[in-house]
């Protein structure tokens, strides 16, 4: 497999993909509830999965496909080649506001990442990785990862973390310099590397929230770990943070302060361990 | 003065103030500290603020003008025709980004809205209204306001409100079908009027971080109002909101359930009524 003819293949896989998307959300969505009334899922998820899973199946027959709308999305390994999609990542801002959602896509061989795609389809902003070749944003090469903490830059904290009642939330969000939140881990992903922001947080991150990230936070240098220290694993879903070092050690710091200070408590005061 | 001259006069001030801003802020900024590290303003805060004092008082001298960044930003009264002037709103975004801020300004005649203009300087959205014609998005005319609430559409809630340690904040977020962040009101309010989110709600809105929307929200049908049922007060700083009838009842019903909760209790339990 040459790796940047793929690459030159799957970027016009998923341009196209985009503009398929802003036809047919014009038109009425079927939309599923999954896990609960904030967890949806639309037809055009489902058919811009099928879209991409049938043109890898024909051009690469023997790689495997970890889909989030597909049926067998959990893998017990990486091993071999793997693609893990994300159709649309941002679906409740999707349905709801038909912006600020993106295609999340990858390639990993025995668990290295190859490819990294993260497409902000209302902005047409691409965001990719080729390992070896670096990083872009639009095919401008984005600059190495800088070391700025939670008081030079924003934070982009998940929807889910601020939801939930517990004490690492009050004080993360009283160390940071200003928090945001956008409904999308594609958008906050790429805010990262683009250097707006210090960090991205969320609980519950599964694999194609992250895996494109993976592999481009590898080669601008920032990282995707665990909130408890751990790389990001790509066969569970994991309280994650992606971001400058500085950071992601300063997220931790707070976590684990808490939770020392909690031991013994009860269980509520170690939720953001989940 | 002809209202529809004027409009095209501003809306090319507006435009080619941020050209400049765009040229300018590629240099070294000069970042001042106002109230606190997360308040703050540089010199092309105060270049483009001077940039319309300039021009509005040479079009126009008898007008008064209450600007942002302007000594004498204190009205007692909005007689006679009043501009009023935010050169960048979203401060912090600017500066750590480079993105996610706006132009907000505004004309009142003794208090009744005229022109109303939030200027999405990076994506080169422009959103404004002219008394008796509607409101528009570059262009093209906004529809009226629907009246959907906090469980049909996502809400933007200032960073303020999240890092305040007040029971409505958690009521809130538990009774909203999802919150954004996004570190600019201009930004938020635009989010609005183009029916994304069903309202926006921060502490300390000043007169500037709402003008154009009070005067947007009326042709619309949007409400501007404050957290106790009182108009958007334009001399003075409001815990505001800004959204559609549904929601802005909704978000008041949550604080003045909280608030009769804790009457007789100890005053943080008041909290959004600041």
């Amino acid at each position: 497999m040459d790796l940047l003819q793929t690459h030159l293949w799957m970027s016009d896989l998923i341009y196209r993909a985009g503009d398929r998307i802003k036809v047919i959300m014009k038109q009425d969505l079927e939309i599923q509830e999954k896990s609960s009334f904030r967890d949806l899922v639309t037809n055009v998820d489902k058919e811009i999965e099928d879209f991409f899973i049938a043109n890898i199946k024909a051009r690469f027959p023997e790689h495997r496909i970890m889909g989030e709308e597909s049926v067998d999305h959990q893998f017990s390994s990486l091993e071999g080649m793997v693609w893990i999609i994300d159709p649309i990542d941002g679906t409740m801002n999707f349905i709801k506001q038909q912006d600020n959602f993106g295609i999340m896509i990858s390639l990993f061989q025995n668990g290295v990442g190859l490819l990294g795609y993260i497409y902000d389809v209302m902005r047409d902003k691409m965001c990719f990785a080729i390992k070896g070749y670096g990083a872009y944003v639009n095919g401008m090469r984005l600059p190495k990862a800088g070391n700025l903490g939670m008081l030079d830059l924003p934070i982009i904290v998940a929807d889910c973390v601020m939801r939930s009642d517990v004490p690492q939330t009050k004080a993360l969000l009283q160390k940071t310099l200003a928090f945001r939140s956008l409904g999308s881990s594609a958008l906050a992903e790429i805010a990262v590397f683009e250097g707006k922001v210090c960090a991205y947080f969320s609980y519950k991150i599964s694999p194609w929230d992250i895996s494109p990230s993976v592999m481009i936070a590898k080669e601008l240098g920032y990282l995707t770990e665990t909130v408890d220290g751990q790389p990001a694993d790509l066969l569970r879903q994991n309280t994650c943070i992606i971001g400058t070092e500085k950071a992601v050690r300063e997220i931790q710091a707070i976590a684990g302060e808490l939770k020392s200070q909690a031991e013994g408590e009860n269980d509520n005061n170690k939720g953001f361990l989940l």
